[in-house]
């Protein structure tokens, strides 16, 4: 390539690969892996972990606070409850999860856009929870509902993330007690993807389901499901009752939970793997067991947010190596239960998207897809131990998910890829590039980064010695600009604001 | 941690990371995995490629370049010989692969280096060939001898790199037909790991040869395997007579040769997976059953290089799918043929060590290290498609090698693993920071990073909101300035030198 092009053709190739960045490698809603599971626990040490982790759950036991009706269910059930700590007799969690599905579809307001979670399926979920956002321009500052808004269209709009998530930075320029309207309000509006539900208090999941309701009918929400939500355990073996209200509400409306274990190894489980494992298998049992006392059948996710503690900062620490055997092993635990799996993500402690941040990601994204989650939260924009959501890892990691989506097809043994009329072909000596087969199939034949330049040295020093991050930033800025609303039915979207309108009416803004 | 610290903790700190880049982790020559293959091809995608594989040795036929004795011993060995084209009958070369073995011993000079290469053993080795150099100070610039000299360095002093590697970088300040003295002697004065010969012409192959006989003794060398060497494939197809030279005279010194296709899929081989795979296994046979025609017995490397070629640009490109689709079948063809199998590295195509190099070289790390690569060339320190051999990189791969060796150990499932006692004693809603089991195993519970930033936001601002690349030149300048060269028999080093020198006089400098 020349070393003089124009201005005006380097505007047209960044435009080109904002584009790709939209659409490279949409072929469905969502993957259906073709390629088998990498399992790093062997088949003994699964059976350790469950012969552990029934037996916490039979002398250790969980605690359930605040919540007398959660603690009359497991009476009711066949539990041993002391105070608060209910100890379960073997078998009695296992047997409740019979009811659960193996699988479902979370419905989008698009039913192109419907995602099947469990079994083969892989879905992308955006970065959720971080306060700050950053930019290569603005740098780090505390996020806004703007923010949040862009991070929905960037979701919106990227080919490989197949889920619109939940909170995708906190929009802090709102009050607490209000900004779940908004937030619900942006994923049905500037999306037509999946969503995620508000779980930071069982009114504002009450006001999520309401919402949901109202998008796609009340009949139509309690027989199927259209969120998704997050519900953490207060590891070690603790569910407050913050989030046993939003389960129950969510179980109770036939939605799906997600019950994540959220572990920093050392702090809140075992300095070890198959420690922490033991007890994120008997906390998200117990956790598990509970939506199907509410509602028996009703969707839910077998979680577990697993990093290792740093013993010298106290920070948590991304892309290490424990965390991923524990992800692997927590994987074929799930599936030994038939349930789905969600864990893994772009995970990095960086507060940049730099090399660290890079290195950690991949190592957190690949063995993840690999070992067979099912629904991935944080696949895209984590920053800084997840107290940030970067616009140019969003989009970085965006393309590291196309990838993946690649990868899980798996080798293509048709005729046409076997390709052995091109060897014929070309024989000893010659090469392959103008060949029938190479000039057939060369569009599509191998996936092209939006990211990585692979120009000549000369070509890259030319144009400016980019880091990744800045062509990040270009595109993310092309994406942004060019975002088109999806349509949607005026009426209800009316009654939304109009809901939303009133319920903010009902009771005066609180930062609590 | 306080904000003001001095100047002197920090040094303090930076000694001990780069302390911690030398040593971490070492607890053995090699890695010896006890994890599950991670297969990425099914049993029939196996067998198409290996029946397609046959199919070209029987109808398309691999060339042999100006080698007349190669001819005659496939002519012998019954293979059908037509100018310089060989086609092989079904079996022949599977048949001469019997006494080839499974896995060898590669003998350091310290004989607690050795390495064992094949079966789970999985060995690392340096990045080879690029003729630049770079890092962060002095850019990039044409490699030097002193250049080789640091990267061989580095890799002694790094503990999960277990090999020293071969053509670190070209020394390009040194005549081409002179400077393999000079690298060969560095690895056997520089360091006491295992090393790799020169092949550029078979009289250099020899010149090893006759340098390892100085080191380990005439009869030792004959006997035992002491250099492992890089033979290219130059696919599609064809060996020339530079490659096989080499391959000559080491496998009759008993000395093992890496066999690999070097392939740009849409170049040198088709634009698919499948296709690329019969090919490479195709010529791999070839050369692989050559050695075994020469000396029965002799160790011998399945190997593949494999990048997917940029349609746009032209370039090759790293960190992408396809490629490791063909590794992952390559190595589990490699194990159906129970040979040691060669292939990943921390590859991209980055020019600079940002976030680009960083996705790319753990997407090719990871999948090579999860399906089972015996000798991993190219493990760290390679950037820019391999034209530039770079410190920064070396260092920061090294860390990622030394997660890939505790990934490997798999789950400690030991009472101490299992933690009971830790989640007995600490119970619900309480933290596990200062229970006994933390306190005896935290210090070597989690894999501790040498480059990653894990301190708190404000923290990396006060330090100066270092990138990772910035904190690896810390390191490597650290661990050059700490460099101690190991013990060596002085009368070997003479000789060593007498004899580089008398050879350097029998013919003049020259740049061909």
């Amino acid at each position: 390539m020349s070393a003089g092009r124009e201005k005006g053709a380097r505007r047209g190739r960044d435009a080109r690969r904002a584009a790709r960045a939209e659409t490279s490698a949409i072929t469905q809603p969502y993957i259906i892996r073709n390629i088998p599971f990498t399992e790093l626990c062997s088949e003994e040490g699964l059976e350790i972990i469950e012969a552990n982790a029934d037996t916490i759950l039979q002398e250790t036991g969980i605690e359930f606070r605040d919540d007398e009706e959660v603690l009359q269910l497991w009476r009711n059930a066949g539990a041993d409850v002391v105070g608060e700590r209910v100890r379960f007799p073997k078998g009695l969690l296992r047997g409740l999860l019979k009811t659960a599905p193996s699988e479902f579809t979370q419905h989008a307001r698009n039913p192109e856009r419907n995602v099947v979670i469990g079994g083969k399926n892989l879905v992308f979920a955006p970065v959720y929870g971080p306060p700050f956002v950053r930019d290569l321009n603005g740098g780090r500052r505390y996020g806004t509902i703007e923010d949040f808004q862009n991070f929905v269209k960037l979701a919106y709009m990227a080919g490989p993330m197949h889920h619109s998530g939940g909170t995708v930075c906190e929009p802090v320029d709102l009050p607490v007690n209000k900004r779940h309207f908004d937030m619900v309000y942006a994923h049905m509006r500037y999306s037509d993807k999946p969503y995620m539900g508000s779980v930071t208090h069982p009114d504002r999941a009450a006001d999520t389901v309401t919402m949901s309701a109202i998008l796609f009918g009340k009949e139509f929400v309690d027989q199927n499901t259209v969120c998704t939500s997050l519900i953490n355990v207060n590891s070690p073996m603790v569910f407050d009752a913050m989030m046993l209200g939003a389960l129950k509400v969510y179980a109770r409306a036939n939605q799906a939970s997600i019950v994540s274990p959220f572990i920093l190894s050392g702090a809140m489980s075992p300095v070890s793997v198959a420690g922490t494992l033991a007890q994120a298998l008997a906390e998200a049992l117990a956790g598990m067991a509970l939506t199907q006392l509410i509602r028996p059948g009703s969707p839910v996710i077998f979680g577990i947010f697993s990093s290792a503690l740093s013993m010298q900062s106290g920070a948590p620490t991304f892309g290490t190596p424990e965390p991923t055997l524990v992800l692997s092993a927590a994987a074929q635990l799930a599936r030994r239960l038939k349930l789905p799996f969600r864990s893994g993500g772009s995970f990095c402690g960086s507060k940049i998207p730099d090399a660290q941040a890079a290195y950690e990601s991949a190592s957190s994204l690949i063995p993840a897809v690999l070992s067979g989650v099912n629904f991935m939260l944080h696949s895209a924009g984590w920053l800084e131990g997840g107290l940030t959501s970067s616009y140019e890892k969003f989009v970085m990691d965006i393309d590291q998910l196309a990838m993946m989506e690649v990868l899980c097809k798996g080798i293509d043994l048709s005729e046409n890829g076997q390709a052995m009329d091109a060897i014929r072909e070309v024989g000893p000596g010659a090469h392959f590039l103008g060949c029938a087969h190479t000039q057939a199939n060369f569009e599509s034949a191998f996936y092209r980064s939006t990211i990585a330049d692979n120009n000549s040295f000369e070509q890259w020093q030319v144009e400016g010695e980019m880091r990744a991050v800045e062509r990040a930033s270009k595109i993310t800025k092309e994406m942004l600009a060019s975002y088109q609303m999806p349509d949607m039915d005026m009426a209800k979207d009316e009654e939304l604001l109009a809901y939303i309108a009133k319920r903010k009416e009902q009771f005066p803004d609180s930062n609590i």
